[in-house]
């Protein structure tokens, strides 16, 4: 297809990797990862998330635990990418600022916002050198205990986990929905009948083979939003109770 | 730098660009970026986010009325994304689920994060082919109007703008904060004098001139910090309630 350079045949090709070879990456290469992650675009500059690389193996044992995940553990990089708002608190504590406001859900989102695209800026990255990364919205099963583990502060708060390495696995690429169910012109466009429109994606589905789950194909997509909608996790469900916790202020009417 | 391939490079030299030339994204290439939207990673494959392609000149200006910048209006493309738990509910709902988990603040955050990661591949995939782009993260200054402009039905919510289009600026690079204050290993770390450590920051961030006001050199960032804090937006402090009024469920204790 015209147009397509580089960068967009490997965003095409995005596949999530679960397991990696046993090999560490280079402090240079990590470290470039990082000037990426610093260059990401950032609400009116603040810069209010961090990451917190995981080396220590009990602490990574841990987080899979959490995760309910055990290739968590032999990520050859951990990365957990945080909303801080700690950081600007400070600044303007130290100003003499009351900086109240650090503890609003505008700035938590803002702060969220922005750890998300620098994790996604940060998979880009990886991948171009050839990296396989999987993220991990599973440490957010227990909020409460990543922020403990972590040692995490008041106004901070985990937001999403990424693993890093060189693939030791090479999946096939994952039937997605077509985008005309996805992009809507100038107002959301509400279908009479989604399981028509998603007739020939639920089969597509079907022919997938997940490498977690070798011996037999993946369910429909719609058996799969049914199955995933059946589980409800508390702990995900109450996760604004922690937010709180954090020292947010949910201001809730 | 050993390892900086062209994908990094255009990563490293990211700006945003905010005046763009009267020239239309050919529809080929916009259909290349919403490829890249449809390979984005997603939470547990349930794609639970979804576009807005404003086209609707009129709305475009309702759009910046919200934004409070006028320059919203002449992006040659904007996009909304947006949280879309309805599509997945629909789905269930039609094969007899009574599918009420899709309300819970899980699912929520699940697509909103899913939502942002999309926009920064958008950016990146778009930056790649000699695009620019700009985020409006002020869409949600008032999140209800915008769910009222857009039609959003129940179970979405607004994330992020994007505006996208052929430059018309050369903004200077915009310095940022050294990342070893941003990067922790194994847990957070607070600092005893935050003002000592970004002292350097804080000079070099008053050598740089923001093409929004050419006649002088930004403050120093933790002013800018203290004036953020300054300004509280009722309205985007209790994003909350306007989540709740679409329908999800804040399970707040």
């Amino acid at each position: 297809m015209k147009g397509i350079n580089e960068t967009i045949q490997k965003q095409l090709e995005h596949r999530t990797i679960r397991e990696f070879k046993d090999q560490k990456i280079p402090e240079e290469v990590f470290g470039l990862l990082m000037e990426v992650a610093r260059r990401t675009a950032t609400a009116v500059g603040m810069q209010a998330c961090s990451i917190i690389r995981v080396t220590d193996q009990e602490l990574k044992y841990k987080i899979a635990g959490v995760c309910n995940q055990e290739y968590v553990a032999r990520s050859p990089e951990l990365l957990i990418f945080i909303v801080d708002q700690y950081r600007n608190y400070q600044i303007a504590k130290e100003k003499s600022h009351t900086a109240e406001t650090a503890r609003d859900m505008d700035r938590f989102f803002s702060a969220f916002t922005d750890a998300c695209m620098m994790a996604q800026n940060v998979v880009i990255a990886a991948e171009s050198m050839g990296l396989g990364t999987v993220y991990f919205g599973s440490i957010l099963n227990d909020s409460e205990k990543i922020c403990e583990l972590l040692k995490l502060p008041e106004l901070t708060f985990p937001v999403i986990g990424l693993g890093i390495g060189y693939p030791n696995q090479s999946p096939q690429l994952k039937p997605r929905m077509e985008m005309k169910l996805r992009v809507f012109e100038n107002a959301y466009a509400m279908l009479e009948n989604y399981l028509d429109e998603i007739r020939e994606y639920d089969e597509e589905m079907r022919t997938y083979y997940d490498l977690r789950d070798p011996g037999r194909p993946l369910d429909s997509f719609s058996n799969q939003v049914v199955s995933r909608y059946n589980n409800g996790n508390p702990k995900r469900q109450e996760i604004l109770n922690i937010i709180r916790k954090q020292g947010f202020d949910l201001m809730v009417k």
